[in-house]
């Protein structure tokens, strides 16, 4: 991650945007649970959201909106995901908006929501409602940070990324934050992302490389195989930094894209380093594949496998459930080919066992973040997915979740 | 279960058939290791195998030998699963199938072999051969029980179930045992299953009425999302009872179908109740689904989630990851109309949630047989699937499986 400066503000680190939060004991815990993004001036806006059949109230708000292209606000709350709540959460999730808008002076369709939390409990609206007027009252420049923190649920610590690329002698920022931690699956996780930028951007543009950033990022992340209700990314773009708009498949556009790709990918990770009960980065590089799908297809099996990440969390070297994940996959390879490695040291060849040195695997095993590379030695495709370590903390975490 | 008798005998409970075991140190341990099953003529068989593109050697050599739908004797280890050895491993299960026929005076050809275990280890032969001599050695009527120890790995039981039917006046046994535990998805998990059947059957009927059983069971059980590598089911039908052949799509045909279906879910049951680590069976019904396929696939994500599975370790109500694992199911139906169940007590009608008596759901979690009943209310199809609660000892047992 070169290219993600050192930079703070996370969504409102890019010209116009603020932020505010409150403390609305959505829960009855005292945390930050609802949290309020606002552009000064109108934004273009796209999205990605869950493939699940049940989508939660707030999805269907959002989406329905942000099919005109535009938005100014998001409201968010955790602590309750509004799913499976029927016309309630619909009238619920649209009054939120309803609110926020009144308090920003702002149309209620250009107010978007998202909530994230238990499924099948109706929102707490006595609640809610004054929080959100309490966010609004408390929006500024500097409310990244205390946003990020407002929208964790069993995240365990905030998620937040910031870049920023010079297009026609302009900075143009990109910034972003996410919530991850638990029911995370490629094809969008639990996992909320809100990302903001002061790039002058067609919504055409935006959808576009917003789509291909989130194949690379928030796809190839796994910490369970459930894809939640409530999975949100939705990116605004207002303009204000007065670059030359950005368009097609200009040198501009691919610079726009690599940055989005990053900001993306720093929160994707962060997502996988901090899922539920996890100890370890699970990082999964798959080279020489046919094709992209057939790369992409291997290298979430292996970071989505219970068996590899009990193994890693248990520092096995058992090479076994790497190659097996592969294998059910859906990716198409030779066995007979494949050269796998733990780190930098070499534990199979042409699908079989190397006399590899358990030692040299347990230092790569004990490490932070444990890279698994395949090298299908077939073609030219390559991909990277992320997980997390399967442990005893993930099974308390979610046993005791709804308690 | 109502039509699994109360036999014993497990895959020698039919006629003609016998088996044997030795303990030959495989893994170090003193445990039974090696089974052999024999038939005293040869057996019409068929075959049902890993989907996995990572076949083991044992696979191969018995996936080639079973097109002819000829065998008479099936030599299988425990604590090695002989995958990933590359052209070593294809000779070493032939030389297994070797010494089983010399021992038993059979051609080679009619001998089927089986390995379940650890991936990536080169088969002990200075073990193993010695041990397929003993075992063909100590073949008996009686040696069912004995072989069902002998091919269990992690799991805590034996796994055996036999049933009878009576064909045009004659009795007709079909028997078989298997083995579970871990990394076990549907289309086959790390699972070994062998039938054996004293019915007259021609092959063709023998595979059909396997692959419609196999879909009903073992294809409607998920432990882990692993689908191994050494997955096979094995049926051999000698013929020794004497019925007027089974054929086509008569009466005796949908009497053998369906208690060929009786044994294999009653064993497919047994391997979920003794998934790894699992304290529970949970039992998820799909009722009233567009079709058999939408129905399979809720049942199956439902059984499936990681998160439903802590929940029911948990003893936790948590209706909403239940139909959320429908949703992301690619199962078709409509949210807003799902009732579900726990046991009897209903906990969410039309996608909602219902003010149900936890203490009431709270005493169906605490039995054994875990049952949760998604009623779509779209159409006619049903599916039952099977899986087991997501534990402490699940993450114990396979973050130190290979140490």
């Amino acid at each position: 991650m070169d290219s993600i400066n050192n930079l703070s503000g996370g969504v409102t680190a890019a010209s116009g945007f603020q932020a505010g939060v409150a403390t609305a004991g959505i829960k009855n815990i005292q945390k930050k649970d609802i949290a309020l993004i606002y552009s000064t001036v109108p934004a273009v806006a796209a999205g990605v959201f869950t493939t699940n059949t049940v989508k939660a109230a707030p999805l269907l708000v959002t989406m329905q909106r942000i099919s005109k292209g535009k938005a100014q606000a998001i409201v968010v709350n955790s602590g309750n995901a509004n799913a499976c709540n029927g016309d309630q959460g619909i009238s619920d999730a649209r009054e939120m908006t309803a609110a926020a808008a009144r308090a920003l002076g702002i149309p209620e369709e250009l107010v978007l929501v998202a909530s994230t939390g238990v499924i099948g409990q109706k929102l707490p609206m006595d609640k809610v409602l004054p929080g959100v007027l309490e966010a609004a009252g408390a929006i500024s420049p500097a409310g990244g940070a205390m946003a990020a923190e407002a929208i964790m649920t069993t995240d365990t610590f905030p998620k937040e990324a910031v870049c920023q690329i010079e297009i026609n002698g302009k900075v143009v920022t990109i910034g972003g934050m996410a919530k991850g931690a638990g029911m995370m699956h490629p094809n969008m996780a639990t996992m909320l992302c809100f990302i903001t930028t002061d790039a002058a951007i067609d919504v055409a543009d935006l959808a576009r490389a917003l789509k291909r950033a989130v194949e690379q990022s928030f796809n190839m992340v796994t910490v369970d195989h459930d894809t939640s209700t409530n999975d949100m990314l939705v990116a605004l773009a207002n303009g204000l930094a007065g670059n030359k708009k950005i368009v097609g498949e200009s040198k501009a556009f691919q610079l726009f894209q690599d940055s989005l790709t990053d900001v993306c990918t720093s929160l994707a990770m962060d997502i996988a380093r901090d899922g539920e009960g996890a100890t370890k980065l699970i990082q999964v590089e798959v080279r020489n594949a046919l094709s992209i799908l057939d790369a992409r297809r291997a290298a979430r099996a292996v970071a989505g496998s219970n068996l590899v990440k009990a193994a890693v969390f248990g520092r096995d070297a058992n090479w076994g459930r790497i190659i097996c994940a592969a294998g059910y996959s859906g990716s198409n390879f030779d066995p007979n080919l494949v050269d796998i490695f733990l780190g930098d040291e070499q534990v199979a060849s042409n699908g079989c066992s190397l006399n590899f040195s358990e030692e040299r695997a347990l230092e790569f095993l004990n490490s932070d973040t444990v890279r698994i590379i395949l090298d299908f030695k077939m073609g030219e495709a390559g991909a990277v997915a992320w997980g997390c370590d399967l442990t005893y903390d993930y099974v308390r975490i979610n046993a005791e979740y709804r308690s």
